[in-house]
């Protein structure tokens, strides 16, 4: 890309979030400050400008607006969820979303993978000196809609300035809070042998979605990216399944591949996956193979991965299939005693394979 | 700087700290991969590699263990505060401290300035392709040690890589939590006429010490930066004087100045402040004068401001002085009804004027 302003305004960006937010300008003068200065993250005037004009009114809730150093926040029940992640996506907007939506959504889902109920979000900006103040603004609205959706108050932030560099414009953290609710215990170790692998729905799509637009490898497709806050359908799931429901995992950087490993590794259990039961669309496919691509490795940003005792398999998928963010929820796979720490491939063609985790790298800068 | 690995070598790192380390080596095989690949944040094998064997084992804790996609933690108490900081400061290793000292501190005195006792941290690293394993490696045992002296756990962490650019190395996102005590209560809001405004020390030593080592700047001084975590002399303050401090703020971006401009304007008092009675060490003022700053705009890591009732001001700053990191505290100024928004100085010299916030930067990557 030559630089995130020409993406802003390319026809990647969210058509129709442009035309609502029409009537909302951004609120620096662009005459004055087109761009991010180094002073915009000094402190001073222009920093205090671009948080209590900029920010502030966009997330406003009692705890930002006391603009303290953090914020003070009344606790509910007895168990709280925390996760980070930082956002470093290349180019910032891309088909079906921003940086500023993903960063919203990642958190969220890594909280609702806790089995936790996402409530604070923190913002942490890395702007890079030059970004077009339009293309901060953008992302701004972006994370304001995305929490919105979300259900999550934005109660503190922060913003840095870093010397122009590689036009890469921003990078930006999120970290969350969130709730637990009685009786869910969701976590990697209490996965069974006898445990049914689901996924929500049809994989692969965020990565190509970004790939179709990555500066040198641009090819003509429809894809736009999965992003989506799952939380709600997470707690549906936990409503209904409730404690039968053990490990929760959205597969986003390496994928399927990545997230059945980390797990089949981090409990000393095997899995076994049936590729011809994962769903993936045609036009996904097809761009895997355009970029030569595993779709197993491929990230996802609105999908997840449940292992579920087998008995509520069937319930689980039904539940998941009424949302429309796990309309193609399906059985994938499941947990075993043999080959521990290892995810073992039924492959399409009746093959069976290790299915290992990638030592190089194969997507960079996807999420 | 011609590179961050070259800094780590040099005289500015934490002389003592290698030799304690001496015993550690860095878990990653450095001949195999003497340098951070993008693969280290692929999600595949080598990310796997760099957060199993270098960081779950220093910050070990029953919440990382469960190496999930967050954490849960129990809660105690009713009031939660929230904090976050991204820091980009350069050079990554400075006299008296590193970026991952700073990292932990600076959110741990955020925290602290919420009246909160800091318990959880999130670890967000961005690393830059190329960056030698061994100053990732010195950064994460610096956190620990930060994070050990402070008394908080992380939790949970994230590492993205970017492609190699700038050559800064890496950026470092905290975000923290910690518990409120019951009837604390904290907040610029709570500022009132007549409140006395303390500072905890001498001011400006953390950005001349950074400034003091910057590429085309360096001079010579024995300044170390002041970085420190401030939470139990903040934590005995509120257990001696309770209820009538009102409001706390640590001055780091904009210096003592840009954190009284905050606090007057959101509160809409005046502040008069008087120049002769901030403890500034003579070394200080002389790399000031180098520099062409004023310490009063200066960054600040192991100070802080307290706003207090008057009749409060005196066992304040006696019980202050009892604590290493508030030797030096003292009686600065006072909360008026006049110039609303506005801080005043009464300079040295006898003048009064206004200090306001500057528009420009003066100290650009100083945390």
């Amino acid at each position: 890309m030559t630089s995130s302003a020409d993406l802003t305004t390319a026809a990647v960006g969210p058509a129709e979030s442009t035309a609502l937010d029409g009537d909302l300008p951004c609120p620096i003068p662009l005459d004055r400050y087109p761009r991010v200065l180094m002073a915009h993250g000094g402190g001073g005037r222009l920093t205090q400008q671009l948080i209590q004009e900029m920010l502030v009114p966009r997330f406003s809730n009692p705890h930002l607006a006391e603009l303290h150093d953090g914020a003070v926040l009344a606790v509910e029940g007895n168990r709280l969820a925390m996760s980070t992640d930082s956002f470093v996506v290349s180019p910032l907007f891309f088909p079906g979303g921003d940086i500023g939506e993903l960063a919203v959504n990642g958190t969220v889902n890594d909280l609702a993978m806790c089995g936790a109920r996402p409530r604070y979000l923190s913002l942490g900006f890395i702007l890079e000196e030059g970004l077009p103040m339009e293309t901060l603004w953008q992302v701004v609205r972006s994370v304001e809609r995305a929490a919105q959706r979300a259900r999550v108050s934005v109660v503190t932030g922060d913003t840095k300035v870093i010397e122009r560099s590689r036009q890469d414009g921003l990078y930006l953290n999120t970290t969350g809070i969130g709730f637990v609710p009685d009786g869910v215990e969701i976590a990697p170790r209490r996965a069974q042998p006898g445990d049914t692998v689901l996924i929500s729905g049809a994989i692969a799509v965020h990565g190509t979605a970004v790939m179709s637009v990555r500066e040198g490898l641009e090819f003509e497709t429809t894809l736009a990216s999965d992003t989506a806050p799952l939380a709600d359908l997470v707690g549906a799931l936990l409503s209904a399944v409730g404690s039968r429901v053990h490990v929760l995992r959205d597969p986003t950087r390496g994928g399927v591949a990545a997230a059945l490993n980390e797990i089949a590794g981090s409990v000393g259990l095997g899995i076994e996956l049936d590729e011809a039961a994962v769903p993936v669309w045609p036009d996904v496919l097809g761009a895997c193979e355009i970029l030569g691509l595993d779709p197993l490795y491929v990230a996802n940003e609105g999908k997840f991965l449940a292992l579920v005792a087998a008995d509520a398999a069937d319930a689980a998928v039904s539940l998941m299939r009424e949302d429309p963010l796990g309309r193609e929820a399906a059985v994938i796979g499941h947990v075993v005693d043999e080959h521990p720490g290892r995810v073992v491939l039924h492959s399409r063609v009746g093959g069976r394979r290790m299915l290992d985790l990638l030592s190089g790298e194969q997507l960079p800068r996807i999420c």
